[in-house]
């Protein structure tokens, strides 16, 4: 789901990046070789012409935005910078760490649950992450064809990935009628729909993108 | 965790508001009057003299980073900024949404166990977000007397409320040197100390700070 973010955002951009897979299901991103370039063994990294490494989907789509202003990923104004930035954060920090491999570690070795289990508690908080979103979306003045207007933003992206992970673990949106209008609407898009997992040329899970980043 | 650190920037920017407490340890989140103003049903909330509510910390601490610019809370070269940003989110995405009260009743009514379980899982994930934030800082030559250099950022902020919600838990932060010593440097800082729940007036739980932001 975050390398899907990042992998939008490249394609809005127009940015290019050698890609290489990391498998999470077979662990391999606590491989050391791994860890050296991301010591928190998670993914996307973004790994620029000099080296350094970018983490975390959220700091490397505002790297984007700060270093490629177009097309612009929030509003100009504060508040709906505000807004945009929250509508993010509820998929990113309140649905996506709460089904990451670690926490099925967790309910299986620790709470002895099983894969039923896993997936029902998936679908659980990523349901309350879209409807959060929705609750905001439903409500207010600012949402338009898109979360915040009429064109797609960083909350548009983090929608997408949200929705298709909530779809992985079994969801289905059909409860969010604002979320689902944005979702199909934001799939009609180039850049998100070449995006998706579904349309990788090999592994549907995790995916890093690599160097060069042209934009570094 | 989260009120905390919207307190730590309005102190750092000299930005006061009426503060009003909501507590989460009665459900108070879910009356109806507060999800008028919070649709998620979660702290804190910025409300705009104009009325609007802002609502997720990063999203508000980044609008009071747009707003009000000096001190700055981020470093001004992207991939500064991306290294900061991200730091931020292992806290706020990876560590705090795993502790929230939603996932504490969901361990409760849907998996039956108690309090001594929740405190081990919220151990054990709080101190998973410290790990990794320890690793990147342990690691980065751009880590000084805080986590960017010698100046507090974002990064600090929000490593501060992850090491206060992490000892909440009954963890200590001593398995991590570099975290212990940063946190130890912040909280030398008044808009720090004076942020901390335990200096706040009542409720050493909830806050929610609320109008009017002078900076609206």
């Amino acid at each position: 789901m975050a390398a899907f973010r990042v992998r939008i955002v490249m394609n809005l951009n127009g940015v290019t990046a050698e890609e290489r897979q990391v498998d999470l299901g077979e662990g391999r991103q606590h491989d050391p070789a791994f860890l050296a370039i991301n010591p928190q063994g998670a993914i996307p990294v973004l790994v620029l012409d000099d080296g350094r490494s970018l983490v975390q989907s959220m700091a490397i789509i505002e790297y984007f935005e700060d270093t490629c202003p177009e097309p612009p990923l929030l509003p100009a104004d504060p508040p709906g910078r505000a807004r945009v930035r929250a509508l993010a954060q509820m998929a990113v920090a309140d649905g996506h760490p709460l089904v990451s491999p670690r926490v099925r570690t967790y309910l299986e070795v620790e709470l002895g649950r099983g894969e039923a289990q896993y997936m029902a508690w998936s679908r659980h908080f990523m349901g309350r992450a879209l409807e959060a979103m929705e609750g905001h979306l439903a409500r207010d003045a600012e949402t338009g064809m898109f979360c915040h207007g009429d064109r797609a933003t960083l909350a548009d992206i983090c929608l997408v990935s949200q929705v298709t992970g909530f779809s992985y673990f079994g969801g289905t949106a059909d409860a969010f009628p604002v979320v689902t209008r944005i979702n199909a609407a934001c799939m009609e898009i180039d850049a998100f729909r070449h995006a998706h997992p579904r349309a990788q040329p090999d592994a549907p899970k995790g995916q890093a993108p690599r160097p060069p980043a042209t934009a570094a």
